[in-house]
């Protein structure tokens, strides 16, 4: 099931499932079908999410470790978590203006975790019990602040940073499945979630173990080699295998 | 004005503004009186905000930077900020429970400001009309965690490491208050706010350079000298002049 949050085209705003051409509006996220129907191609998709917090995995992916210029002899034993503010969170197709206070701005494609229900102290063999659905998102990242601050919050939670979408992808499984990112066309990032060196249920886990995951909060879960950077008028793509494509540009300097 | 908000003894939860010994109830958060008024003392203090994000200023007093073995002789240009996610946030009088995964957690008392208004760009001279008013914060601190893991995610955004409150209060001027922290009865952290690096206007016009603030969230503006740590069973209180005292407990082990 393709959960989709979205603007018809008179602008209101509302949740709804994807079937085939066609969105049928329920009654908020999970609501009950309100019977009045959109075609998919007349409304515009909107981040699927509304969350109270976005948890990321800073490295977990052993070939973006070595490209970071990590040391991968001595992999983390838990994941390196951070976090970006909802303010960040930007719509499929969005346009994101290039940040005047950064000289390198970069994508980083990943896979996003919807969550449930409340989560606190869940074991990994029942993590995926609170898992809503998948959807694709993208990591933006200031890498100079990211160097230069004193953490990472101008670096990754600036408005618009995290674009997400295009849908909540409800029946998947997390653990062996294409991702790829596009710049202009041009495949930069090419990998598979079976090459993460926390799997998706480790990583709820561990979150869970010392702050409560909430309803529609959202978890990025690291991004694979080949991060680079984004130029004015760009456009970028990130691809999940079984979720589909999020697709955004790149401004002029605000 | 102070503004609370406040369970009910029969359990719901209300906005209200309180005038002496009594609570008179407003329809949310700066909405018409109800006309239905509580006494004071019969009901439960909530933290009197509900914010999308809580921002925070690392190092914000020369005192505070020197005791933990930070180099005066180059102060920062900028605040250094980082995040606190909204789960971590707890309630006036509330019992913290001490966290299982730290062995070093420290108290920070804080002055608060809550927004008012979306603030996005906004120069210093502007910056205090997007403020609501003041409160008193504890950023709770797992020391440890601080130093070991990627980002101060743990360290700071753990369910209940956000105290805040009592209320809030409107008319007040922050840059000159009196700010201690006590615990169990003795004083640890004496200033003043005049004694920051970066005045409340600063702080806010830097955020709102590259991130939007909504009504509601909260600025921590950083800590004096005089931080430490806290024990199972400790009693302490953040006094902020023309504001009054949050006081915590800390619990045993969860």
């Amino acid at each position: 099931m393709k959960i989709v949050r979205f603007a018809a085209p008179k602008g209101s705003i509302h949740w709804g499932i994807v079937e085939e051409n066609e969105v049928k509006e329920t009654e908020g996220l999970l609501g009950s079908f309100t019977g009045k129907n959109f075609v998919l191609s007349e409304v515009r998709l909107l981040a699927p999410v509304e969350p109270s917090k976005i948890v990321c995995v800073g490295k977990n992916y052993v070939d973006h470790i070595e490209e970071m210029d990590g040391d991968v002899s001595s992999l983390p034993k838990e994941p390196g978590l951070f976090l970006k503010a909802p303010n960040a969170l930007a719509d499929p197709e969005d346009i994101i203006p290039y940040p005047a206070f950064t000289k390198e701005f970069h994508y980083e494609g990943e896979l996003a975790v919807v969550i449930a229900k409340p989560m606190k102290e869940v074991p990994e063999d029942e993590a995926l019990n609170y898992v809503l659905g998948y959807t694709c998102a993208f990591d933006l990242t200031a890498r100079d602040a990211q160097r230069e601050d004193l953490q990472w919050i101008r670096a990754k939670s600036a408005d618009k940073f995290c674009p997400i979408g295009p849908w909540i992808e409800t029946r998947l499984d997390p653990t062996d499945l294409g991702i790829k990112t596009e710049v202009n066309g041009q495949i930069r990032q090419n990998s598979r979630t079976s090459l993460m060196i926390f799997s998706v249920r480790k990583i709820l886990s561990c979150i869970s173990s010392f702050m409560t995951l909430f309803p529609g909060d959202v978890v990025l879960t690291g991004t694979p080699s080949g991060v680079g950077e984004l130029r004015r008028g760009d456009v970028a793509s990130v691809t999940v295998e079984g979720i589909g494509t999020l697709k955004i540009s790149i401004g002029s300097q605000k």
